[in-house]
């Protein structure tokens, strides 16, 4: 079995339902993993025009479609397999959900699908996705996305979602806009939690302040969800790198509590022998999104003032170890 | 070959030449490695009447004796060899060179050697191991010393003493005493730089700015010591752990200052590809003293008011590693 996991489990604030879903125009999905091809696919089994870009599983979609399986039932979604961008052409929105370490190829992968309103989402994980989508091709277009799911990818062309799916879609660096909103409302008809964010860079800090301890002590310690939390020394220290994140955090302006550490690690429990995505894919010898999740994190909240030590030693490690 | 290389490379300060050598006594060596092998043997060569405790190499040594390669010269030492401390029966003075992790096993080997005067030497790494022998036996017994010398045990039986070797002796909370300036002078006579030293739990502070960052990023990251070096993340988290020991000392009431950091810093570029002990006891799969190293000095510091952020992250990652 190919599996995915993607992280899962933060919670679910301000839960926005939408009511009607008006056409999203045209919709490519660039980087159809689990989790491209899992909101893309729901998207398409709703009736909007998606157009998915493959590599490898593209003869299994063109011949099959997706697969996805979710809370029980079996969806078979014909899709829109395309081997190139320029194949696709000029999109509405496209969302990105290439792995933050593959983002020097969207430097060609992008400017096909552009026409002169183009949104860009990028579904990517960490800090640094936004901004390299903005440096290119206008901040304008730019908005970003975390979801909160647990997805594994169990054949080509075939994903079997786990547990939760809240998607939350923010603009960059603006308040959530009408496009965000239809966004949140196409995601809302398809059967998927979603939200729309005011600050969508405070939400990524938010996420690291789970995805910088549970994901670099899955690789720096070989350690699941639960053995950190099992393990006095490690949950001492999971919560102290999350003391470091919120550290930096505040440096940049985002005021976020520290009971909201003290609740993560409390609600982290309930997810039993996890093993975070960034420890499939080391495990596997895939890349792991190590500037993303620690190193840009660590630049930011340093040239900010915070100190982060744990959070250094961390990156030390991790920059390291998946070299 | 089986190799055990023990850290060197700390700076020979004060050093101490003796000029005649009276007799020591009887001595036992517990813990017959390469350390005890090395400077046991060294003393058996000048005369003095030294019992090894073996186990494993006990009838190639009884057959053989010990042979030192040092110097371009190679040693035989005719030595006796005996299977219990039972055997050896009271002593003058007892070198113990186990690992810290057996401890346990003193309970035991320790009473048969003593009678009213027997000194109890500690060759052992990190903090703890004189309490231990103290809290059994009386502090008064127990003195300490540091080795820094690079040693391969490379056949049962046969040292190769590739490089340095000076050895620091001082007593258990006390200054250095007629008995520790014996020793020392046996030491020399036996070709050993030695020294005494007045403060022997400051001179162990001193090592561990060494053996904890090197040591410790040796298994965390599987770094030589080249390797941090030739990391900027490393390096500077290397001068980060060894602030944290410094801060540690110094709640403690040592003032070692932070030029001594960053001449360590320095001083380790000469030291290559350098594989510290514990690094090579992990990938052999033997115990690693995480306790002693690192685990004591956090309990220790801690204690007296010193935060050490970096050395904690770093001694959860090595329980868990090394577990």
């Amino acid at each position: 079995m190919r599996g995915r996991i993607v992280d899962c489990r933060l919670p679910i604030v301000d839960l926005y339902r939408g009511v009607t879903s008006p056409s999203l125009g045209k919709i490519a999905v660039v980087g159809a993993g689990a989790v491209g091809s899992y909101y893309g696919g729901m998207l398409a089994h709703t009736g909007h025009d998606v157009r998915f870009l493959l590599r490898a599983d593209l003869e299994s979609v063109r011949a099959n479609g997706l697969t996805i399986h979710t809370g029980g039932q079996t969806i078979h979604v014909p899709a829109h397999a395309h081997a190139s961008t320029a194949e696709i052409g000029p999109c509405d929105f496209v969302i990105i959900a290439l792995k933050a370490t593959a983002n020097a190829a969207l430097d060609e992968l992008i400017p096909p699908l552009l026409h002169e309103h183009t949104g860009l989402m990028t579904l990517q994980n960490g800090l640094g996705n936004e901004e390299y989508l903005a440096q290119r091709w206008g901040a304008e277009r730019v908005m970003g996305a975390l979801c909160f799911v647990c997805l594994n990818r169990t054949a080509p062309g075939e994903v079997t979602h786990i547990d939760h799916g809240t998607i939350s879609i923010g603009e960059f660096r603006r308040p959530a806009s009408p496009r965000v909103r239809a966004l949140v409302d196409a995601f809302v008809e398809a059967g998927i939690e979603a939200k729309a964010v005011e600050n969508l860079v405070e939400e990524r800090w938010r996420k690291l302040a789970w995805n910088v301890p549970f994901n670099g002590l899955s690789i720096a310690a070989r350690a699941t969800v639960a053995d950190v939390l099992g393990d006095d020394a490690l949950r001492a220290e999971a919560r102290g790198l999350m003391s470091d994140v919120l550290d930096g955090a505040r440096a940049l302006g985002h005021h976020i509590p520290h009971e909201f550490a003290d609740f993560q690690i409390q609600r982290s429990a309930s997810m039993g022998a996890y093993r975070p995505s960034s420890m499939i894919d080391w495990e596997a010898g895939r890349a792991v999104e190590v500037e993303a999740i620690w190193g840009e994190p660590l630049r930011q909240g340093r040239a900010a003032g915070a100190a982060m030590p744990r959070l250094a030693l961390l990156y030390a490690l991790l920059r390291r170890l998946t070299r």
